[in-house]
């Protein structure tokens, strides 16, 4: 801590490191980059944590085409504060504080202004693989030991919580949270958690304690046989198709988690009259059908929606804190990144992987 | 008048006349059948106007296949009580009184609690091509000059109405009014009516009347010409690929009027963030295309909606009423109805077609 800190004093820049992705294909490596120093508004995280979401493997794999070589992905970003800047006024050094998939925005539109930075309508900054304003080329996440971040975009974290099982939440949390809010889930609403993966085992948890009805539904028996112990009230096998047509018209809110385009109707079909289905990881832009007809007839919509603002945000987190909601983790350090890609591919992860970046 | 008086205290049904297609492609002819006599709760209703409804095409047509024959579509009737059962409270002989496209539903199920009977959960009855609980076959519509309906389903209709033009109300006015209602379009909404035919004309004047800011969105340029008069602040010839572009991001609130399916990224691409597209025509069951990203970058939704219940009904005549609303109508008698139809199809109708049944 004392190197960095004493550095944070002297030049623009600070020497980081962490893993990156070189090239399409590559794998991942060590790697020494800069972060900038600490401005007056700014906060030097040591970063202790860093979450592993499938967003990582679709930006370092290419699988979203557009990424910009090195990559150094991570968005669920968990860590110490090592330095402030004299305006930084929630944060202190030896703080926990975090960082989630935006670390700027444009401050001034309609949407940031409702603190709706997810939606600014000048351009946000994304923590990883986004136009870098500071330092220019593109911005680096948080497989790293350090990120300099304005204060806005950091969100502080209770000290009780376990901090690798709550870096997850960073995206995850509020991921799920943010739709669940918006379209009003309460005491009572039925809800479907799709895809029970890192966002939707979250998702189970956080609907469970909104005081919804929950069911998880999962290409995976055995997920479903772990599905109570998240919460549900009970699980749906989607592939199961006698279950899914027991189902129909059942519930009042679904979230999508699935990490990419996928068959609607399967599950518009599960929404009973005036539900809504959320999407919120079908990114990849491959068209995907709806039907007028049941949408009509029973006044169902299928929407989206994008992580969620910085107080909606820090609200997540302190909603968490307060109902003893983590993730489930599994612990893995930078060495392990390429085999735990394909675990997370394979679903074969119950429900995160966490970088461990203590020690990097 | 004294004739349909008289028939109704004696047989358990009445005779009664009107336009059917008994085969498809047969065209319309004059077609004699019966009506229920007046039970109870029934009033009954010696036709003057019924409007034509792209619904009626689709089901005469059988564009949406399954049209028992013969058929007597109309679902836009209106005329005056001619006599009302001994438990009918709110109509007396001699009142002007319409019906829409419900003349039954379950009455108990919590969509029929709640006023939303065209969601009735055990199966409501259409005003035509629907079974027919009393009589056995199925229902005939209002392409006739009498008609019985139970209480519930019939609508007050103010005296000060112009009759001929109010008729198109109770399908075009209800199905554009309750999704205004339900996505709380209010004073200053960005809205945009898709489809400026017999739906979307009276859509511009309610959602007007409601304070929102209206463009027409139009394939036709006399239309598009035609807007302000209806109260449109503006108009876009969706054909005019500049203008869609010009206008990105634009509308809170979009109602498809269009009565088939069609694309749907052209409109999702005009709403803003938040915004929800409504389709309430695309019934004929092809599938559309959706795209992630929009919806979810921009929390936009795209929703369906089907005419309204019988409360919500009142409430809109009542509404139109207030403002002087009604539909910009010309009308035809049953011996015009294929050239009419062929013309709704060629959009060559301002805007709606309205029949005269007064003398069958």
């Amino acid at each position: 801590m004392a190197e960095y800190a004493q550095a944070a004093t002297g030049p623009k820049t600070l020497p980081a490191k962490g893993f990156a992705v070189k090239a399409k294909d590559s794998g991942f490596s060590p790697f020494a980059f800069k972060r900038r120093d600490v401005g007056p508004k700014d906060v030097l995280i040591d970063v202790l944590y860093c979450g592993v979401c499938h967003s990582d493997i679709h930006t370092a794999w290419n699988e979203w085409p557009g990424t910009h070589y090195p990559c150094v992905p991570g968005h669920e970003v968990l860590g110490r504060v090592l330095k402030v800047g004299k305006e930084v006024t929630r944060f202190k050094q030896g703080d926990i504080a975090a960082v989630g998939c935006l670390v700027d925005s444009c401050g001034h539109c309609p949407s940031c202004e409702e603190g709706l930075e997810q939606f600014c309508e000048n351009g946000y900054t994304l923590t990883y693989d986004s136009a870098d304003k500071t330092l220019g080329g593109y911005t680096y996440g948080g497989y790293s030991n350090l990120i300099t971040v304005t204060e806005h975009f950091v969100v502080k974290i209770p000290e009780k919580m376990n901090p690798a099982a709550t870096a997850p939440l960073l995206c995850a949390g509020v991921t799920t949270f943010s739709p669940m809010r918006h379209w009003k889930v309460k005491k009572g609403s039925k809800v479907g958690i799709i895809g029970i993966g890192g966002l939707g085992h979250v998702g189970v948890k956080i609907a469970a304690a909104l005081g919804a009805e929950v069911t998880a539904i999962t290409t995976s028996p055995g997920k479903a046989a772990d599905a109570k112990r998240l919460g549900a009230k009970d699980a749906i096998v989607s592939t199961d198709e006698a279950a899914m047509k027991a189902n129909a018209n059942r519930f009042d809110f679904l979230l999508s988690t699935i990490p990419q385009h996928h068959p609607l109707m399967p599950y518009t079909n599960l929404l009973r009259r005036d539900g809504t289905l959320v999407l919120v990881g079908a990114l990849d832009g491959e068209p995907m059908q709806v039907w007028g007809p049941p949408l009509i007839g029973q006044r169902k919509a299928v929407a989206g929606s994008v992580i969620g603002g910085l107080k909606e945000t820090q609200e997540m987190v302190d909603f968490c804190a307060a109902n003893g909601i983590t993730a489930d983790i599994e612990m893995i350090d930078g060495k392990n990144l390429d085999a735990a890609y394909k675990r997370v591919k394979a679903k074969d992860v119950r429900y995160r992987f966490v970088i461990d970046l203590g020690k990097v």
